[in-house]
């Protein structure tokens, strides 16, 4: 990552990134299938984060809420770490390639906390349409969070903010 | 399209849809960019189909107001020629570069959503998260809609359904 902000992500090669961080070229490639995969390497964890957020919300709590549950305990794990996520979006959004990669990993990402609503016995559309907003209110907070200058606002409070936004665009009207 | 439920989407070269549509292979790079673009060539109109339904609701309309004044434009629009979607969905589900294609279009069509709310005087956050929850029905209410069978609800009423169930899903609870 820090190589990637050094050199740009295009100039820097598998080679350099293993150096750095003291493997082989082959060490690297057991761990990230290419060099994109070392900005979505955290996936698997943050999939975790997510079924466990919703799986492990109170019985009592509505889906929306559940998933608010997920999306405090993920941005509250994130709050310290503003400037690596500010550059990691930054070379992400330069690279269309990257961004594709990005939105396949959010759409998974919807799908798995839709299961978790599904387990929770949310019914069928309802758990795909919350996940789907939940995740929304993950991409416009986040963009917010690490573009502020300066930080105003935590990103769980932005979260909250963006969900309660969200509530009140929809539910405006008709 | 009808060349590939016929041989398959891989089995499909460009000379064979060119040939089926009475076009040199030269002619049809005009127009598409390559075989897969087939699929998406009704990006452009699907753009403006949004941008105008969205800028055409009512001044009074809230913001998923308008949004859903464009869901229901395109859904009645595509009502008629369910089998053809149909289709095209079970082709882009089976290859997982048409699948990333179709969310870099519906992410671009989020976009263009929120550009034309921001315009009726939404604020940029609220924008955003409205547009992304339009598109958010709009990917469930299609998925529903393609995979009924027998059909029992038009596409609009699927929609309509759809947004009604956001609605109660989102302000549920807190």
């Amino acid at each position: 990552m820090d190589l990637y902000g050094e050199h740009g992500f295009d100039q820097t090669t598998v080679a350099e990134i293993a150096t750095r961080a003291g493997l082989t070229e082959r060490t690297f490639f057991r761990h990230f299938a290419d060099k994109r995969e070392v900005l979505f390497g955290g996936a698997g964890a943050l999939t975790g984060i997510f079924a466990d957020g919703v799986a492990g919300a109170p019985a009592s709590a509505s889906p929306i809420d559940a998933v608010a549950a997920a999306l405090d305990v993920f941005s509250t794990m994130l709050e310290g770490r503003r400037e690596g996520a500010r550059q990691r979006q930054a070379i992400i959004d330069a690279h269309p390639d990257l961004r594709e990669r990005e939105l396949i990993k959010l759409a998974s990402l919807a799908a798995i906390v839709a299961d978790a609503l599904r387990r929770r016995g949310v019914g069928d559309v309802a758990a795909s349409l919350t996940a789907e907003a939940g995740i929304a209110v993950l991409k416009v907070a986040f963009a917010r969070w690490v573009a502020e200058q300066p930080q105003t606002q935590t990103f769980p409070e932005i979260i909250r903010q963006s969900l309660d936004e969200l509530k009140a665009a929809v539910t405006a009207g008709t």
